[in-house]
């Protein structure tokens, strides 16, 4: 994130330690409608080498209802430093969430530690005990066992948070001078559906925000650096109108490049005008490589819409990547209406039996070439009777690498009703890496045959 | 992670939070041996939706050397509170490593944070300067800009720590009482060989440790509560040892689950024995549910070295995971020797022409049952000429459920040269969890068949 008031603020460095009393933290040394939060992060093993994804997932749903996250911190599995950390914490933000530790096993103490920083009791609730009775015997087909009666218990005053993905219920503690302590479960697929449905709302509810308007745009096939040349600049400039409050992000993965832009002003209508130029200048700029806009959809979604809308279905064959691509097409529910299926053609042979690769071409060109290429696209979709086929074979590495064929080389074929597109690619970063990227550029490559042959029927 | 100590360290739960003079911290609350770690990661984009790698990267590479990493933060690039962050670090723990922050730029204030924490000045050394200018001009081909000036400024009585793939050199300040305060770049390609070729060698140097053992156990198709309820008496008797400190950690991920277990004692003999003890008892009490010991293969990479040893190969037909069996079959380098390629039957039409199920069976039992996946493994055994097929077929969700076939149904098969193994499983969770426990699954059902022939033939 880059914040264009980032100068301001560095003056005047203070050495306050000790918690200070609530009254004198409603607004903090920022702007005043400002409202930050901090993450703490529960679970030894999070210090034990595994990487956390928390602050990532925190950090972009509590910007979406205007709240900033200004510290993360990470403990172990340990009541007296975590309900210090839960002290001081909510001295210091108006918004303080707590991850992990909310299991059912004696280490799982969040709940104590929360409960001791408050200076409040536990309290076991029979509704929510009889709701975690029930998931066992409805989704795990067996009785409670007695220690998950521990995740029941409730902080005095705390409004209990569904939790549809797992046994764990969380909690909203809503204190004096506006200030909310959250403490949710740790695995992703349980937290994530519970920031969306209940904390995001509440937040905000508890914290209206000034008014405030964002864009999102999802790119592919372009480097992060140069989506950050060319918007800098814009953003610059931009932050130089009166009134208004400009801030963004540019965050790149495996081939694929988010940009959000956020702009607040205490005019509605202003901050909306600066977003929507935003918006113009992306399409006129980068245009072709933005493959959506806002919703995040990933991009094998936007492809699967683009397959409904035209009646038309994919089939794949796959060499390095080893059976990804259609892995990433049946992620989204109802994929069967559009992928038919495909081939893992890892070896040669399967190349041969299982798409009508012919010895020859195999021979002449290599099993890493774009003849190859363009024959496994080809071929499954002849032999699904698709109406697109692609065709990946490359050098996913580490080994096999040749000069002329080296690590990272990857050749991508679409093959539509009337056109075979096939394009070289030349990926960074390990093996994992580099069978993300070309899956991505796979899916962006069909992207752009869809495009194309929408805008050409239209 | 679970430390069996914790119990005593629960009570007295203090509220220091302003800094404690330095001779009061030389051991901590815990043992006396134990060093504990502090990391604090710098950077506002860690904390706007970036992923963090830091915590996990350092973390590993401190257990290595005997060092306990216990709390790590992050913080924006602010210079109050970074500054506040590493005065309260330093009085704690007698090691802190603060990554970011280190670069050429205005918002780049480790340097400053750190100086301020420590009450020493920073100096501008003319040798880190000469090589800054000298990497611009070979590595980069211009002349260095003014502001990377700043990345040759180090803290009074520093060690400057060569950064070979980036122009911020790092800091090591030793500090009394045995204690250190290590800066390094945020960048991991140029904070990994840092920590490799400086900053571990001299942590052994300035801490060398006491004797300690450990253990590492990778499970499937067990429950982490099976595990756990298991284990856990173990560790309890064997914690009332004299003169050992024993931890553990289990962790549990969409079907896997993996133990480890610490020891340590100032007689290595006694660590030594302990952990021997507790292989013992896995062995005895989970040991078919063992997939592997100490180093971490991934169960893919289990079966690969069986397979590999007996000459076999595989081929798999899936349906409701799309190619994440494939996938996860070929993230291993080298996975052509054992892996043939497969078949995605993501439709009727597909298992019929694809792999060869009759139309007769699909229409009888339906396209999730028994029968198909028995049909898939074995036509794909036979069409690829595998030594062993896996068939898989599923409801991942969300629709698609009948009380009958309700979503998390899954069937998975195994077919080898004599035999046909099918199970079917209830998977909890939503469609990508039901998707990667099925491969989880059918990966460990293939480690059997596996394991089984091994043992018979040997």
């Amino acid at each position: 994130m880059t914040s264009l008031r980032g100068a301001k603020r560095r003056s005047n460095l203070r050495r306050l330690r000790s918690p200070r009393p609530l009254h004198e933290h409603k607004g903090g040394p920022r702007d005043d409608r400002e409202v930050r939060a901090s993450l703490i992060c529960v679970g030894s093993e999070l210090l034990r080498g595994k990487i956390n994804t928390h602050s990532s997932t925190l950090a972009r749903r509590l910007m979406s209802v205007g709240i900033h996250l200004s510290q993360e911190q990470t403990l172990g599995d340990d009541l007296q430093p975590l309900s210090e950390a839960i002290h001081e914490a909510i001295h210091r933000f108006p918004v303080v969430v707590v991850t992990g530790g909310l299991g059912p096993t004696f280490d799982d103490i969040t709940r104590e530690a929360a409960a001791e920083a408050l200076g409040r009791p536990l309290l076991a609730s029979g509704r929510l005990l009889r709701g975690i009775q029930a998931k066992f015997r409805r989704a795990l087909h067996r009785r409670m066992p007695p220690a998950n009666a521990r995740q029941a218990q409730v902080i005095q005053g705390a409004r209990a948070i569904r939790n549809d993905h797992g046994t764990a219920p969380g909690q909203w503690i809503e204190l004096k001078n506006n200030r909310v302590l959250i403490l949710l479960p740790g695995p992703p697929r349980e937290l994530k559906p519970m920031m969306e449905r209940f904390v995001t709302p509440n937040l905000k509810r508890l914290f209206p925000s000034r008014p405030r308007e964002e864009a999102h745009f999802h790119f592919a096939s372009i480097p992060e650096s140069v989506v950050d040349q060319r918007i800098r600049p814009l953003i610059a400039r931009l932050a130089r109108r009166k009134e208004v409050q400009i801030e963004f992000t540019i965050l790149a993965s495996l081939g694929l490049v988010d940009f959000s832009v956020f702009v607040s002003s205490s005019v509605r209508a202003r901050a909306r005008q600066l977003v929507h130029e935003v918006s113009r200048f992306v399409q006129r700029r980068l245009g072709p490589y933005c493959y959506g806009v806002n919703d995040a959809h990933p991009l094998e979604k936007v492809i699967g819409n683009y397959l409904r809308q035209a009646g038309a279905t994919v089939a794949t064959a796959e060499s390095c990547t080893g059976g990804m691509l259609g892995a990433r097409l049946t992620d989204q529910p109802g994929s069967s209406n559009f992928y038919l299926g495909g081939v893992v053609a890892y070896s040669n042979a399967m190349k041969v039996r299982g798409v009508g690769v012919t010895e020859e071409i195999l021979r002449k060109h290599g099993a890493v070439s774009k003849p190859v290429a363009v024959a496994l696209a080809e071929g499954i979709r002849e032999r699904f009777s698709a109406t697109y086929g692609v065709g990946i074979t490359g050098v996913a590495g580490p080994s096999g690498g040749t000069p002329r064929k080296p690590v990272g080389l990857v050749y991508i074929a679409v093959a539509g009703p009337s056109t075979v597109r096939v394009q070289s690619f030349r990926f960074p970063g390990a093996r994992d890496a580099i069978r993300q990227r070309a899956v991505n550029a796979s899916l962006d490559a069909l992207r752009k045959t869809l495009d194309y042959s929408r805008r050409s029927t239209s």
